[in-house]
């Protein structure tokens, strides 16, 4: 094995991602010592019983002494407190990341509370699943993701080839992309899907005419797909929406502009739109698996799941 | 193993579902004959090569003779003229049933077709794939899953019954519902689930600002969850659409609404709003997963999938 990338990583955040990145930093090597901090004294003892780091701390300013890299995994709305506290604790030379869905607010909100010397490097690597916590994490979430780095112009080139090296270890793809084009992609292909699924949720919940428990049983016609996107953590999606509006208000627009054309289609019985449509969207997974971004089997390959459960 | 439920089945129809039935008609022995039928050469071809039943028909007439159950597995824009053409083939006694996923267009296109004597005992196993024809069934796509019953209240109890023990020997749990409050709760759990999922690929394919390229190398992030419903087949999407107009159109008119409040939300920025909902959708899915209806695994085990399929 090569020689550790960073002598010291600090972990801030500890709950599904930071958690799998411990896991994949230990795994590959990439640090010498892998300091976590976490707020919640709940989420320091899974780390400490999990073995996630060499060091766990409350204050994330002792965990961020010294380090070389400082990956923030918090959600995005901490990230204004948790710059302002650490900053003045930084080394020279640092690099600071973080992993969050929305870049434009990360560099509003980090950029301007760490000192001249310390390197920010956006970056936000497109996985995750709808469990949380420290016991959530796995080492492999990364690989065959895509991480997207948004550094500014301005930015070290050193420190951005570091960082693209510890998501390259990590088995994840590395690309570099403006913050602002980053927050219009991640819209649609990640935060208005959270929003409509949470939404479907909801508006099933809410009905007087089906009950509840036929909402469950009959779940299998589709409905449950939706249920995972929208089991994800609540904390995180509230501040993703909170800090993308503009973008997700703009994707939001065309998606039920596009919706309510659906329904004028259905209401006038015009089946050749509903079926030119449906036909279209077929190719696009077709695509996804073709890219290696998805499973071929049918139904997610829920029936391996199953079998891999009981094994 | 007991005495087969029947004689003779006979199964219009030979996609993801027509054959599925097939296999696991098969597999249960409930048939001592499975006659199979369907309009495209391309289909009776494979499930001669698959061996999926006794005989291969192109003309249902000649299936449906002598049958004791007819399962009519076609779309549902074809039953009506599919009724008609074996109406009169049909011998007395016989139950005719279907696996449709509108209930009172069936009965709507199918009763007045039937000849006296033969009871219609309309079906709609809650079940199925992404994947469409012969190839794509498998005999345990029914396991563990409900299937309803729309009988009418003059309908034999007899025929209920033994479309009841059909479907329980599949492995089916199975219900009886009104046709009308059938169409209603798979408008939430399944139609408009559909509907959302085809419209945001859709949408995604049509932007001229995220490249598609972009949206399938982020999918991740929670789009590809939905490319797989978008991959239904569009003929039996388009006619499912055609054939519970008011129900789909009620439920969308409720997400829709829901939809703006959340908008509005983000727009201005009240993020207890958005927590409360991404809070309570998260008990739902555990209550299907708990009902037995999903996974508990995460990320539906694709990871499982994926060692399955290299395995």
């Amino acid at each position: 094995m090569a020689a550790p990338l960073f002598d010291r990583l600090a972990i801030i955040g500890i709950g599904l991602i930071g958690s799998s990145v411990a896991r994949a930093a230990r795994e590959q090597g990439v640090a010498r010592h892998i300091a976590i901090a976490d707020a919640l004294e709940a989420h320091r003892n899974e780390a400490t019983e999990l073995k996630l780091g060499d060091s766990v701390h409350a204050d994330a300013a002792e965990a961020v002494k010294d380090a070389d890299l400082v990956m923030l995994c918090v959600p995005l709305g901490a990230n204004a407190a948790v710059a302002a506290h650490i900053g003045p604790h930084l080394k020279a030379g640092a690099i600071v990341s973080d992993v969050g869905s929305c870049k434009q607010a990360v560099i509003r909100d980090v950029a301007p509370r760490l000192p001249q010397g310390v390197h920010l490097v956006p970056g936000h690597p497109v996985a995750g699943t709808e469990h949380s916590g420290p016991k959530a994490g796995f080492a492999s979430l990364f690989r065959n993701r895509w991480c997207i780095l948004t550094p500014e112009a301005h930015t070290d080139a050193g420190a951005v080839e570091k960082v693209k090296a510890f998501w390259t270890a990590f088995g994840s793809r590395v690309e570099a992309m403006d913050p602002r084009h980053h927050d219009l992609v991640l819209a649609i292909t990640s935060h208005v899907p959270h929003l409509i699924a949470y939404n479907i949720v909801g508006t099933a919940d809410d009905l007087e005419t089906v009950t509840q428990s036929e909402v469950i049983k009959y779940s299998a016609g589709g409905f449950r797909d939706f249920t995972r996107i929208a089991a994800s953590d609540p904390t995180m999606w509230r501040d993703v929406f909170l800090n993308n509006r503009e973008a997700v208000l703009e994707m939001l627009g065309r998606f039920t502009e596009d919706l309510i054309a659906l329904q004028r289609a259905i209401r006038w019985g015009e089946g050749d739109t509903l079926f030119d449509l449906f036909t279209r969207t077929r190719a696009i997974r077709r695509a996804i698996i073709d890219a290696g971004q998805e499973t071929a089997a049918p139904d997610f390959g829920r029936a391996a799941a199953e079998k891999d459960t009981s094994a």
